[in-house]
């Protein structure tokens, strides 16, 4: 690693750079591979900045600075000096995607100062081989420690009405389907009023879209756009210009419309743009992992341990059993005690029934929703008190099942739904905690859902980030893994927060059990191109019984084959990943769950096969210290054939690929559960064609012969 | 205690009634002693209540209900039955300002139902011979469980443009000085712009006013409206309408204006009514008390115990010393240890002299503020994390200072300042108490200065109202004592946690210490009419130096005379009382200070003498347990003198009373630390005649000869 400091340093190479922007007051620029980057201060001392992939435009000249209620500083700038230096390390994550992540990068420090109040800001640029990271950093300065952010000048102009890939902007969710349309068609009135089943919608700009969000233009680039590193201030959200390809930040605020209270020294998250012109790029790139810090966990990780679990769970979402105990709170008798419904799904031999399947199954875990006192009366009401997070039920018998699971070597994974009261459960936080520890829970799901108390705040704010940020601190100190539901999306704290294994935070598989619209078969094809930059989800992938599952619902179905179920296990990429289905359903097929045993959930290496947004994804992954490689394929409601170079096996071995593919006459709509199992003898020359059916996939497990 | 239960129930004796509402659709009466009330539905179905004193009315008829999301409760009302009860009952609360307290009166409840919703709604009036309160119920019913309170339709309609003693209807403070208007003329808004000495002041209406409420009608009625038991609520603020004679109640709102979140069944506070034709009757009133639930406290109450305690307090105060131990968050050293700017108050050593101070004088406790760190950078940013409640700076020995505090029979008293910062409080409210239980802390004041962390809630709204009373119920479960500056101001709840002893929630006399306004005179002599009708407060009486103790500020002096001060430990009542001076301060004066060494803070029974708001208050007590009376008279700015007769005094006893009086040449401005001491045989046949100095006072310690 090198330092040079210089103004206007030049990176070797560039010099026959001749980009638009007439006569800057100042400029600064640098490169890696074929990533661009210009920095300009304009006549009027406003800072902008440019991206180009090769010589093809990716952010024309668009604006940054921040507005604090101390001053607006996005003009007025007068550059100091700029700090270059170059990176290039390998480091390896506690569980991931591959074994080992390189971390190569330009960084340049711009030093501005403000002309008329003085105050000193610095933005930091890395430019990486696919793509570009930049922050604002506030030094340590006389006259200013505490600043109110109320915008954030930051923009990012499109070089045309690029194709986007997109959810409303809401404060409150991202469980929305995906729409695909134009920049200049964004719109997201309708969508948020006929979204009537998420819970919680608050979208008071309706020009505006979540991040990560994926885009693809006429002339073959990508770009995804997203932020690394969201930690002590608001998520970042993008206000669509109706009369331009301009995207702007648009950060979710306060009660009091305020964004964010920092106090020097303080830095922004990173603003990511991920370029590329294949789109197999995009899912590859590591870029938002390299932007966050290296790991809090320290040497000791061991506790740390991806695994799959089963779930009293999908009997619930389907209305099968209940989360509650009794049918309505006040369902009591004589003596006050709650009349029991028959309903409630966590009762004590249900529980043992899905420790028995985890047993024979070789999963590791089981999750027990609805198992504490609360849930007949736990949502939707803004109520503040609603759980206490170590109450069971009568019928819910915490040690029995903690003897009962420890004996046959299945851990019970914890529940913690905070019904979005988040002051409820930071004051139950550290007996929630101790509770666990107590009775051997290895992992907490939390959710949040319903509006926030703090009322006034946002599920995506800087106070609830900040508070799931104390959450995973919390875990990380009595060493629990953490999936969190409901809460902001990731942004590669994964990274810094190693036993913060999960997120929901967008549209998971349970839509498909509770309401009809579920989610359409592009849905799980724009997901690692969306939701899943950021980090891993908790999709709760593998349901088998894909018609007649749900109470009541006779007609409701996934919009998905049985072999694509069996294919997210390998395109949806979670350390914690859910075996959904109800033991009953996988023992009915016992061949096609054969996959879903063996599959891994910690990874040496991953190739992104062959990858267009909304159309289909197809990922090869070879098991943590182990010779198999696993690969999935997707694809929307269109057949198609996924043809799989086999050249990432290891020369010279023989392997034997077992194919887990949709049957001839399968189709996600009138023959979903149609598979049919193969087995090919395959090595580093093989060359494999997958048939998926409309809305099917494909799942492959290759192990040497 | 009887039941009876019936529609228009009406009390025996009531008969002769002809009061106004032309033609009720429903009327109920109740009385006790000569104060009548009268409950009408009217034609619309509005309910209405009118209060009497004989056959002086007080309370015009007056609006009653409340508004929900849910509907508008305050009209289209059926009575459905109501129930009248009667009690006469006396308690002993832990401690007070007498041993034991009657409660006696007649309760009706009114069983309402709305017809066009069908909810039910149940008025409950107690009618006491010294007024009344009254609360909403909303009894567990079907179709509404879960309400939000957008309004609440009370209303105190007067008979006159009573004379009001008020400070401005600010959700966040009560530290105002008071006006003395009509209620015609009031208008806050000049005042709350020109008291830029309160940290914060929000003031949406300005012609809202706070309770506790004290008004005195040209025909020579005192009236004075405040609330008891608030809990789960937002506080009572009173609105004045310009146009009519008509107070309404206002609360205290959250970031969505709504008022308050609560839950079938549920009640409100109570509304509180205290009526008399004389205004020590006012003073004398127990009625808050009595509308408060009994002690949770439980059977072992050793640990609460009344004192008097000095404290590093004022020096830092008038600016002597710092709170803070560095001059700037950024004054750090090459390590990053905050450098001393050697005017720390905590520091171990000065902590010692005032332990030494404490022993000397058989005080109790000492207070010390400052020694924890965070203090450089505490307060008016609205700062989430300041302080962690634990850490002492390097120059405070806490295990030190226990040992030795403990050696002289001394106990440190706790300093929690949260910033405002409740989230931030309670996230680490268990730790706090870990700690004062570890190093024998008996007390805690707490603070909360500033703007409130979540940020959109306010001091006095519902969510901070569920804070205050979270922390006493923790302070209760750690047995420690607490003293709650900058919260709501009290209504009557130290019935229920008899552990917390003390609130500010007023203007203290710290104001003196800080600012040239201070107090006024007359400012003692509104308070016990005001302020202290809710309870206790943490006025911190007690200065000797009455000029000339302000750093930088030479001529800045209290409105008081050093007599006057003495009295103070009578007039307001506090069980935490403050020793406020510096030692050295009071080692000038030890005649005079024997007064504060020998007066008690628990009391048998309690005498109001004297009373006019504004003019001047004159009280007498029995010290618990002894057969020591203690006197205080105070005056605004205009000399009096204060007449006592003895006949509290046990018959057939000989006493000597001690009088600490003003000089005669004494005056709060020119002559303020000029007494005189004298000493007078006494018996219950004695009539004292006590003259006091323009701002002045007296104090007189009556002792068995």
């Amino acid at each position: 690693m090198t330092k040079l400091k210089q103004v206007l340093y030049l990176l070797a190479g560039l010099a026959l750079w001749q980009h638009a922007i007439a006569q800057p007051a100042a400029r600064v620029k640098a490169a890696m591979g074929k990533v661009q980057l210009q920095f300009d201060l304009d006549k009027e001392g406003a800072p902008q900045y440019a991206v180009w992939l090769g010589n093809q435009k990716a952010i024309l000249p668009s604006a940054l600075g921040l507005v604090l209620q101390q001053g607006a500083l996005n003009k007025g700038f007068t550059l100091l000096s700029s700090t270059t230096t170059t990176t290039d390390t390998t480091w390896q994550p506690v569980w991931g995607e591959q074994a080992n992540i390189t971390d190569k990068h330009t960084q340049v420090v711009v030093h501005l100062q403000h002309q008329s109040t003085g105050y000193l800001l610095d933005i930091v640029f890395r430019v990486f081989a696919d793509g570009v990271g930049f922050r604002y950093q506030m030094p340590q300065q006389k006259n200013l420690l505490h600043c109110v952010v109320t915008d954030e000048s930051t923009a990012f102009r499109l070089p045309g009405n690029y194709k986007a890939f997109w959810i409303p902007g809401d404060y409150d969710t991202n469980e929305y389907e995906y729409t695909t349309s134009r920049l200049t068609e964004i719109d997201n009135t309708a969508l948020v009023k006929n979204s009537t089943d998420i819970a919680v919608r608050v979208t008071p700009d309706n020009r505006s879209v979540q991040t990560p969000l994926m885009l693809k233009g006429d002339d073959g680039l990508y770009i995804n756009i997203h932020e690394a590193a969201l930690i002590n201030y608001p998520a970042m959200q993008l206000h669509v210009s109706a009369d331009s390809l301009l995207l702007r930040a648009s950060l979710v605020p306060d009660a009091y419309g305020n964004k964010a209270y920092v106090q020097a020294p303080f830095h922004t998250p990173w603003r990511t743009i991920i370029i590329s012109d294949k789109a197999t790029d995009i899912l590859a790139s590591k870029m938002i992992l390299n932007l966050n810090e290296p790991s809090k966990a320290g040497a000791n990780t061991s506790w740390i341990q991806p695994m799959k679990f089963a779930g009293v769970w999908w009997e619930m979402q389907t209305g099968l059993s209940t989360w509650s105990y009794a049918t309505a709170p006040d369902n009591t008798d004589a003596q006050g005690h709650l009349i029991p419904s028959g309903k409630h799904g966590a009762n004590t031999a249900n529980v043992k029934r899905y420790i028995d399947f985890a047993a024979e199954s070789g999963i590791p875990g089981v999750l027990v929703e609805g198992w504490n006192v609360g849930w007949e009366d736990w949502f939707g009401n803004w109520k503040e008190n609603v759980f206490d997070f170590v109450t069971p039920y009568p019928d819910f018998d915490v040690t029995a099942l903690q003897q009962y699971a420890a004996a046959k070597g299945v851990h019970l994974i914890m529940h913690n739904e905070t019904s979005g009261s988040a002051t409820n459960y930071e004051r139950n936080m550290d007996t929630a905690f101790r509770f666990m520890k107590q009775f051997g829970y290895p992992a907490v799901k939390t959710g949040y859902v319903g509006k926030i108390i703090p009322r006034g705040e946002h599920h995506d704010g800087q106070w609830m980030v900040n508070h799931y940020e104390r959450v995973a601190q919390k875990a990380l100190q009595y060493q629990v893994m953490l999936d969190a539901h409901e809460a902001v999306r990731p942004t590669g704290l994964q990274r810094t927060y190693p036993n913060w294994m999960a997120c929901e935070a967008g549209r998971g598989n349970e839509y498909n059990a509770f309401t009809n619209n579920g989610n359409a078969p592009e849905h799980e094809t724009i997901l690692p191109f969306t939701r899943l930059m950021g980090g891993p989800m908790d999709y709760t992938p593998g349901i088998f019984k894909l018609k007649g599952y749900a109470a009541g619902a006779p007609d409701r179905q996934l919009h998905t084959t049985l072999a694509k179920q069996l294919a997210l296990y390998v395109t949806i990429y979670s350390p914690l990943q859910m075996v959904s289905d109800l033991p009953e359903n996988y023992r009915a097929h016992p061949d096609a769950f054969r996959f879903i045993k063996e599959v891994a959930v910690d990874w040496d290496d991953t190739k992104i096969l062959e990858a267009e947004p909304g159309d289909y994804v197809t990922i090869a992954r070879k098991a943590k210290g182990k010779p198999d490689w696993f690969i999935g394929g997707i694809t929307d409601e269109n057949s198609r054939v996924a043809t799989v170079n086999c050249s990432f096996l290891e020369k010279g071995k023989q392997y034997q690929a077992t194919i887990y593919e949709d049957a001839a006459n399968a189709h996600w709509k009138n023959n979903p559960e149609a598979y049919h199992i193969r087995t090919v003898p395959v090595n580093s020359e093989s060359k494999l064609s997958l048939p998926l059916s409309a809305g099917g996939g494909v799942a492959v497990h290759i192990a040497l012969k």
